[in-house]
């Protein structure tokens, strides 16, 4: 599998003229060699050519991937001649999440170097095997019975943090063992900020109640949203649910290979906008989603990006009235030969709990 | 406080010749603004000249700094166009957390800019006010308190990650409304791990339990390690303890201004190389804190930094015996005017629990 992997690498470093190419970004390192290394403040980097592998890494997390040769440092600041000692001439692919405190002084160190950000690890974890679609859905299947779990027990009066713990709680009884990845929790007002910061509101009848979740489970996450209503619900919150409803819908329908990501953002967004709430959708439809909370295929406006089978995303549109309440719809979906299949099931119509 | 704080970076600048530093790490921008940033894969970016402030925001999260020109832009593909419009030619310092997948596009659409790291912002925030001592005070304090409380609930059987999860408890009883920063818990051979990944492993008799964990309280890190022993301890392991409490009491105890954070580590490490465990010390003795969980001041070897009142730092030695046990004492201080202060205050004698 990670030879594999190695392979789809390489081809895209020859696809675009590099020499080798300088991995950091841990979830990279992990997708290229299986192991997770733990860099903190200091760097791990994985130089990679077309017949080897070499790692740079810190001695207190040190990983030893297969046919890799691992240079191992501690603490006395010799990081990037380090680093340089592992790199031949030529042309360098850096990936996207090398940090100015290593890259200048490297470009100082080696002036003949030239240096070019590459996205030969993000075009390669794009296109998800069946091995990891497999974990994806594991991931999401988890996060279907928490969420179930979880709002079985909202309570009056009980806070956002509380919430928030009753979810980490459900997915430590699942068995997943990795705390980070808080869960959003919003109550009323809050949920109308797409990125709330939980803290001590309290629940009450008629707020909408929305979480936003996801943890990684087996190497790969899972994302989530759902927006519940406490006890009732009013009309104008039943009218702006079902148009988030139907803008998720619209645009889960025109998934297939070939259809751009910007198109799938304008068929949630046509509907929002026929319905007159385009002011209140502020951010894009669309993420990638692996190894990574976040990753490509992102949905960028004017970026003409079509999605390929393989290709594992969420669709999210959201309306946010600000001061009142928000909806926000997430659903993750993987790309298949001339469609889309989800990868969570948790039910989506209108729900009033409590 | 905002004030002064710009004006400690902007006498930073003067003195490194700079026109112009762009800061991107959210807690820096946090330090300079008093607002937290959320671009999460976006780009935010403060440029600070010495007349003017210019915030490049996403939109999903925008933050309003007071005399601040804020440009707000949402996924379109343009961010590094629109930071490069924000820049006047010019030296440019760039702080140490600059990705390069916005780094060498803007230095490719500005060949004339003059590039360069900066540690102006560090260099401000490594010396903290009265203000943030007091704030880094009262995150220890509650910390010091979480300890005694989730020590109390050890009990024969719990997973690692059951002990965790009464940390996270203990801090919400606490108050403390921030997930993150999930408690380092290790049992038995994972204490000999300094990173190890909190399991199911499950607390017997004679077990190290090595927690290391802090939060984020009021904008400021709390960071503390204890190790006790569940219902008995071992000659071996009485006696380990005995050499890193010893090796953490005599780096404390030279710290004072003037000293250099290297002649900080090696007062640890010659208690701990005179009693033959130098082998089983493989990491640093100390990091700075303040808004972020590790900061300058760091302890590397080879570079003489001397401490300075208001420097805020852990002193964390450690013996770690591979697939056996470790035991690591971790503590914080503030350097004073004439020798040093504690902030957290749990005990250190050697505690048998249960």
């Amino acid at each position: 599998m990670i030879q594999n992997r190695l392979e789809s690498v390489r081809a895209h470093m020859r696809l675009q003229g590099l020499d080798q190419l300088i991995v950091t970004q841990p979830q990279a390192i992990y997708y290229l060699t299986g192991l997770w290394c733990n860099p903190m403040d200091r760097l791990d980097a994985l130089v990679v050519t077309q017949d080897k592998c070499r790692l740079l890494c810190y001695v207190l997390a040190v990983i030893e991937p297969d046919d890799c040769e691992v240079t191992v440092y501690s603490d006395t600041g010799v990081t990037v001649p380090m680093l340089s000692s592992l790199l031949e001439d030529g042309v360098t692919g850096v990936d996207g999440y090398f940090h100015s405190r290593f890259l200048l002084p490297l470009t100082q160190l080696r002036p003949g170097l030239t240096l070019k950000v590459s996205t030969c690890v993000e075009d390669a974890r794009m296109i998800k095997t069946d091995e990891e679609i497999q974990l994806l859905r594991t991931a999401s299947e988890v996060t279907d019975d928490v969420f179930a779990d979880a709002f079985g027990k909202l309570r009056e009066g009980m806070t956002e943090l509380e919430l928030g713990a009753v979810f980490s709680d459900s997915f430590m009884a699942h068995g997943v063992g990795r705390f980070a990845g808080d869960p959003m929790v919003c109550f009323g007002a809050g949920s109308a900020e797409p990125h709330h910061e939980p803290g001590n509101a309290k629940l009450k009848a008629g707020d909408a109640v929305c979480v936003d979740t996801g943890k990684r489970i087996g190497g790969y996450y899972s994302d989530m949203t759902r927006t519940v209503f406490f006890r009732e619900v009013s009309e104008e919150q039943r009218k702006v649910y079902n148009i988030v409803l139907e803008a998720n819908m619209a645009a889960l329908e025109i998934i297939k290979p070939g259809v751009l990501m910007s198109d799938i953002h304008e068929a949630a967004c046509k509907v929002i906008r026929d319905a007159g709430y385009m002011d209140f959708y502020p951010h894009r439809t669309s993420h990638g989603i692996g190894i990574d909370f976040h990753e490509e295929p992102y949905d960028v406006v004017g970026r003409p990006l079509p999605v390929q089978p393989g290709m594992c995303f969420s669709v999210e549109p959201g309306i946010y009235l600000p001061g009142r309440f928000g909806v926000r719809i997430e659903d993750l979906v993987v790309v298949t030969k001339d469609g889309y299949s989800l990868l969570n099931h948790a039910p989506k119509e209108l729900t009033v709990v409590g």
